[in-house]
């Protein structure tokens, strides 16, 4: 009797878009989906019926191998199912203007969710790490059933599942669809980028946005962590470099609080790379280190003019120092790749530079600041692989025919992103892809639709050619952005650059991505972050 | 000889940019002024030397009339003053990569701000109000003096007065110039148009709207309540209508809410206009009284396709309806004015529907849809001032050539902005500007220069045509913000419009504005503000 009372107001995930009776000219709502994870799985089967989560006696219970990035997750998404149901028990019984309602059969309690974990944890995530699972929520038991071999398959795991809850309309009971979901990235770096020079970000903001990452399922922080406007890494070998390059002595990341980034990101399966770009974007260094930089001069006078330009390579005291710092930056990121940076380098300076001139005179170079920056890089690539990391750096340094080792990645971020990909991968190299994921340009709107048009794997290529495609990330440049701004920037509008990297199909539905992109919006206010409206008008019950 | 140490520290308001000594090729940091008002007070004539204020002992003094809107001022201000101080104390006496600094001699302790209220206090604040003050803080005395013949130029006053602290380097202690200032608006209409409808925005977001709206001396709260997409004002006489046409029973807006966001304007001196817009942008009001809606027609099977267009003005429920609506708000909202709407009405349903067509051919307007809308319009004028409201509407109630009364307000929104101001007041009526000041248009990076670049008073006109411009409003329309992104996306951007708007110079420098424009971000900041980054890279002290 209850059950068919409780049938009449469950509302289970549909992808049917029912309008409203009465419409007028303005474009329709678009009606967010209820219990549609996102990306989207690999593969999902959905079963007959539904299957009600009771808060007051869910468990998510461990029945494999343990440990403390697992144990942590099962604490985090307990609280997570907690705070869905707390939602749902706010909720009114009868929203007046609810939607699309698809009646399901009542199938049975969901009285845990038992999580297998195959293989021992291993400690860090990393480039190749096993992010698949198998989730199981079905009516034939009471639990259900979640397998992985590798801890990080288990993290994504139990964030699906959370995705697949929805309000019941019986207080703070919550629905779920039975179904069976088998799940794989397409790709296993799928980043993002966080510029903290052109504007500081407090550690709390950073650790918000690993959580909204790991709701995306993203696996690399790529942490630009200076640039020429300030340098907010305190390094303990060169504490001079943030005590006067950052913007302000309290806006600096100590040990303390980059070994707390790294744990947290640790414990959701993500990866921090940082990148310490050389040798254009230091200007920030010359607050502590003018000698490393390159000094201008001026052209009619000939003499300098009081100004400095990048890094300068004829300076001997540059490769010591580099040497230094990034064997520092070695042990404080267990990461082992490292992004390198290699973009922008302006090229005038270093023209008007006589000491530089004269160097390139001397090894033959012929006014080829190409080959100078190649020459820089050359070294400090061969400086990084002597510390045992491997480097990623921006494209400009494969187009201007620096030797690359083989497993040196190039990150593309501008240009003919096509053909961009098609060069680099025909000549052996890894790739990641940013330039169709520029979050800093806006449209006016709901522009995540540009983004999630990006296929990273659409280029002129060969099946080995798309394979040496490691991923790509969303790229959050600081110039506008603060704290006040970064999130709603940021989310939902880098989902469609999550899901675009996790899921296989390859033409996915742009109505059903925005109707699924509209409920994971307010699953991720829900869950304290503020992702901006992605669609239109609407709203989300907090 | 502390003086003297404190000298060598303090730092006290200029317009000159001192490039950091190095620098590469990315532009300069916009350097943020310190001390200076926004908006550009009318006249300020600066004196030699500065004045310390010491939170501990410095006091805001009612030294004439009094009231409750001044009581409860003092109190705000004072608690900013405090905040300052404590932002002060905690920032470090030397920052490493300070900025322009200009040495100046101390002359005096500021112990007190003397306000004198010189006429009764008004009760609320309306388009006419006085927003004139004096304020002089100089080395004569101890005591600062603020006076003001009407309570809305000591408010005005106040909030000058707190623009002009800065730190002074030494711990909690403030600086100020000695200056005098004489300030008036240039215009005394300048809103700030939300939008509630097509995405609901919590109370608290109203309220720290309006507290913003304050810092900015913007003093019409123009509330655009209810559209398409959902009605949330709760309606005493007709609750059906949000209790149906709500996103949801929770995202309303109670008379007690109303209440309290009026009282809350009103001890800022900002007057909230509400706008109920019709005949089009109504669809939400169909979902409880389908009845006033226009029934669409299927031009091929000559049947109601089962959608509905603007409110049908051939329908006999309509009228009594409107007038017991509008007679409620007229009681709800003290406000004289109020905003009809009467934007972007369709007319391809009207065309479509029989009845409407019969009744236009009955009444000779031979097809002429503006024509109905205009008969429209003019009932619900008539029915408004029969209520002794005065009406203000967008700009196509003008262009269709309803017959107004002299009194009603046109806001120009869209067209050619100049031959629009030019073409309503040379018909003799007052008009709002809104043209150039749409907040949901978006571009990279630092957008308030386009806002800042429009001069309201900037038409072909005459003396008498250009006293006809009460002002105007920055619009936020709702479309893709809500309570995650309203705030950044409207401050700084819309205290451009603030600026002109008040300030009386007419070509004003951009480059200042920008270096006062960084300083007014940071200080919304600090007051729970997220205003974004104005310009580009930097950072706030909180």
């Amino acid at each position: 009797m209850m059950f068919w009372t409780l049938l009449g107001i469950l509302c289970v995930s549909t992808s049917v878009v029912i309008s409203n009776p009465y419409r007028v000219n303005p474009g329709p709502l678009v009606t967010a989906t209820r219990g549609e994870p996102w990306p989207q799985p690999y593969q999902t089967t959905k079963h007959d019926g539904f299957l009600i989560l009771r808060p007051s006696v869910f468990q998510i219970l461990i029945t494999g191998e343990t440990c403390d990035i697992l144990e942590d997750a099962v604490q985090r998404y307990t609280a997570i199912v907690t705070l869905e149901a707390s939602v749902a028990s706010r909720e009114l019984r009868s929203a007046p203007r609810a939607h699309a309602r698809q009646y399901s059969s009542f199938a049975g309690n969901l009285a845990s969710l038992n999580v297998r974990l195959i293989n021992p944890c291993e400690d860090m995530p990393h480039l190749n790490m096993n992010e698949s699972y198998v989730l199981d929520v079905r009516n034939t038991t009471e639990a259900g059933s979640l397998m992985a071999k590798s801890i990080w398959g288990i993290l994504r795991g139990l964030e699906t599942f959370t995705h697949l809850l929805s309000r019941s309309g019986d207080g703070p009971n919550l629905a779920l669809k039975c179904q069976t979901i088998i799940d794989k990235p397409l790709l296993q770096h799928r980043g993002l980028l966080l510029d903290t020079s052109r504007h500081y970000l407090p550690i709390s903001d950073i650790l918000r946005t690993l959580d909204a990452m790991s709701y995306n399922k993203m696996n690399v922080f790529h942490w630009h962590i200076t640039d020429d406007q300030s340098f907010p890494y305190q390094s303990t070998r060169f504490p001079e470099l943030s005590a006067k390059g950052a913007f302000h002595p309290t806006l600096t990341y100590t040990r303390e609080n980059v070994q707390k980034i790294i744990e947290y990101a640790r414990y959701r399966g993500i990866r921090v790379i940082p990148e310490f770009d050389t040798p254009g974007h230091t200007r920030s260094w010359g607050e502590s280190h003018p000698d490393l930089l390159t000094p201008c001069y001026n052209d009619s006078t000939g003499a300098p003019d009081g100004t400095l330009g990048p890094l300068d390579p004829t300076e001997s005291k540059l490769y010591p120092f580099i040497r230094e710092l990034f064997a520092e930056i070695g042990v404080t990121f267990p990461e082992r790749y490292i992004h390198l940076g290699g973009d922008e380098v302006p090229f005038d300076c270093w023209a008007s530079n006589p000491r530089i001139r004269q160097y390139m005179h001397e090894h033959h170079m012929n006014d080829s600041y190409e080959q100078l920056e190649a020459e820089y890089i050359q070294n400090l690539l061969n400086i990084t692989r002597d510390l045992n990391m491997t480097s990623i750096v921006w494209q400009e340094v494969f187009d201007n025919g620096v030797h690359l080792s083989p497993e040196t990645v190039v990150h593309v971020w501008t240009g003919n992103q096509k053909s961009k990909l098609a060069a680099v991968t025909k000549a052996g190299f890894h790739v990641l892809l940013s330039a169709c994921w520029y979050l800093d340009h806006l449209q006016n709107g709901g522009d995540w639709r540009k983004f999630y048009a990006c296929d990273p794997l659409a280029f002129p290529s060969t099946v080995q050619q798309r394979e040496l495609v490691l991923g790509g990330e969303a790229c959050m440049w600081g110039e506008v952005v603060d704290s006040t701004n970064v999130h709603p920037r940021i989310w939902p509008r880098a989902s469609a650059a999550a899901e675009r990297l996790w899921s296989h199909e390859r033409n996915p539905s742009v109505i059903y991505a925005a109707q699924r992109l509209e409920e994971h919006a307010c699953r991720m206010n829900r869950r304290g972050i503020p992702a901006q409206p992605p669609n239109g008008p609407g709203f989300c019950i907090q």
